[in-house]
């Protein structure tokens, strides 16, 4: 893992979740850094959305807190009143101003910050930042996650990119999607940042959403320490884009129950736009993610979705792909069927889907729909 | 049952599916009847789709052909010219023209009519014919169902009304979701049908899909065989919409996997179109009928599910109601948590959801998430 200078990370057990399990994590800037954040959409945003939107706005960034088990979500004044006293009693800790903290949750809506708690435990928390304990901030912010999630890069010119992720499903699962922290030594001003970290995300976390849920947490925060200079714009941008990606990435294969990731590739439409619509229809239908699932070419299904778009096209000029392997090309099936089924067992499939209407393509990321996903979610908090 | 005079039914085991399973149903109108139908929106038209709407805009109707197994979706040009070929066997025979005949299949889409196999069963497919026979058409349409659906009402005046309907799922299952037919005797034009079924239809069937969904071959047929005057148009209108809705009903009952029905209900909003958006917000979120499923009273699902939808409410306005008793107010819990709790053990169970921006409010209908749903959609067709 490349850790960029000037972070310290920091994780403890403050009791909000079961005793002993990781449930609060601090990033520490040592320096003044700059950061920018991008939220989800939902009516509903969570306190820490709330405030974060705020605060990613003042020129120095020195910190993200995060917590899992709670959202505070749905809380209400009383959730903004808590949040804002937690960021005010590390902040004073920290003799920082509130503002220059971002904050993050996730876990059950409807329920506060247990404040008795947390507060507590804050000093512990500073007194545990290393800038090698970031695998223990990793777990802290899990919830459904197998895994922690962390992905980096270094540039030829030596600047690293350190990306740490939560999230395991791919249909806004247990209320608190994604959370995401990208961290870079690299100087840059708040508007590179912002539209490093817009485009960054348009290409990553933005092709995994299965049925278009945003949860009411979802956050992606970016935090520079501004300690290298950067020459090559181009190679930053890439690796920095390439994180994300590979965070998205790990979010599906983590999908709750998932035994497979599927991309989804649509090309030959007329806009990007009928693209990407075609490939969510087929991303997220419960039908064709049960039927990769069951290892089923079932073909039929995809017609249907991509049908129920109601965009006009023939269904004799769709041709799909598996793997690259021909598979149906005007209504006919162009390969031995075991061939086909055998790229079905593998762990990752790549489904093409060839229009004859233009030029213009999209591709995004799935996973299959297992009975294990409705376990997951129907034990969730119980 | 009711059953409307002029009617006969009749069903076989064509081979189409397993040997001695009923896969084709023909019902038969003695005189001339009058018809009109509603189809599916999908892009992707099966071949029956394509013909019936065409022949339903026949001034005359004499007989509706169904078979399962094969949906006869997504076969091109030669899909339509064995529907043609079937319906031609059979109006020689019947010594009717081809348009007198309505056609709907349902099964496995991409799939050619196996003619070689049906053809020859025309006859004995027609000497069976009964006003009794109609639980066995009603066995013949079904595929994943568990149960045959069949509702009727007869009003005052005498005037009957049967619906025969199949469907066993909510997401659009096994790509050939929906298929009902609506007879009766009532002397009434093909203006008067086609008003009374688009209405019905808005009050029934369009309120249970639950991901927007509409299969290649979701077709509602209405048939009258114009025998007994219609007096009193308001009662028969309310049964004609009643017999729909008992078979929408069915239809989310017998949900793929389906354990529990969840009527939701949103009142409150400034127009009927925001009460609909939120409701199927609600009622096709994945998270929540698995915690419908888990009986879980995890109402942050709801409220985040109303969230994706964009439109702007505040949360704390927003009053939950589980089968009539009060559940959350401004966010707070309203009832004990063990007597809510039995209301989900229920296994039909109402979710209130009232906002407070208007006067407008919609319905629908929908089941919960269960792992079998994904057992019985991974395998089906293997």
């Amino acid at each position: 893992m490349y850790i960029p200078e000037g972070f310290m990370f920091s994780a403890v057990a403050s009791g909000i979740r079961k005793k002993d399990r990781l449930d609060l994590g601090l990033i520490f800037c040592q320096d003044k850094g700059i950061s920018w954040g991008v939220f989800t959409k939902n009516t509903v945003k969570a306190a820490p959305v709330i405030l974060g939107k705020g605060h990613i706005k003042n020129p120095v960034t020195r910190a993200i807190l995060v917590n899992s088990g709670v959202a505070n979500a749905a809380t209400g004044i009383e959730g903004i009143k808590r949040a804002e006293e937690l960021l005010g009693a590390l902040s004073q800790i920290l003799s920082l101003r509130k503002e220059e903290i971002l904050p993050a949750s996730t876990g059950v809506i409807g329920e506060q910050l247990p404040l008795e708690r947390i507060l507590p435990r804050l000093p512990e928390l500073i007194n545990n930042l290393s800038p090698s304990h970031y695998l223990a901030f990793a777990h802290a912010i899990m919830t459904t996650d197998t895994f922690p999630k962390l992905s980096s890069r270094k540039t030829k010119e030596g600047i690293s990119i350190l990306g740490i992720a939560k999230g395991a499903g791919m249909i806004a699962p247990n209320m608190a999607t994604m959370l995401a922290f990208i961290l870079t030594d690299g100087i840059l001003s708040k508007e590179d940042l912002k539209r490093l970290l817009q485009k960054g995300v348009e290409e990553s976390f933005n092709r995994i959403t299965v049925d278009g849920d945003m949860s009411t947490n979802d956050t992606v925060y970016a935090l520079a320490s501004r300690k290298k200079h950067i020459e090559d714009w181009k190679e930053f941008s890439h690796a920095f884009t390439e994180v994300l990606q590979d965070l998205a990435y790990m979010i599906v294969k983590d999908g709750e129950g998932a035994s497979k990731v599927i991309k989804v590739v649509v090309k030959g439409t007329r806009t990007k736009e009928e693209a990407e619509l075609l490939a969510r229809a087929v991303a997220e239908s419960p039908l064709v993610k049960t039927a990769f699932y069951g290892e089923d070419l079932n073909w039929g299904r995809i017609f249907s979705a991509l049908g129920k778009t109601g965009l006009p096209f023939q269904p004799e000029e769709v041709e799909l792909f598996l793997n690259g392997l021909p598979w149906i090309k005007e209504l006919t099936l162009q390969n031995d069927e075991e061939v086909l089924k055998k790229e079905l067992f593998k762990g990752e499939v790549e489904l093409s889907i060839k229009l004859k209407q233009g030029k213009q393509s999209y591709w995004l990321l799935t996973c299959d729909l297992t009975e294990e996903y409705i376990k997951i979610n129907a034990s969730y908090r119980s």
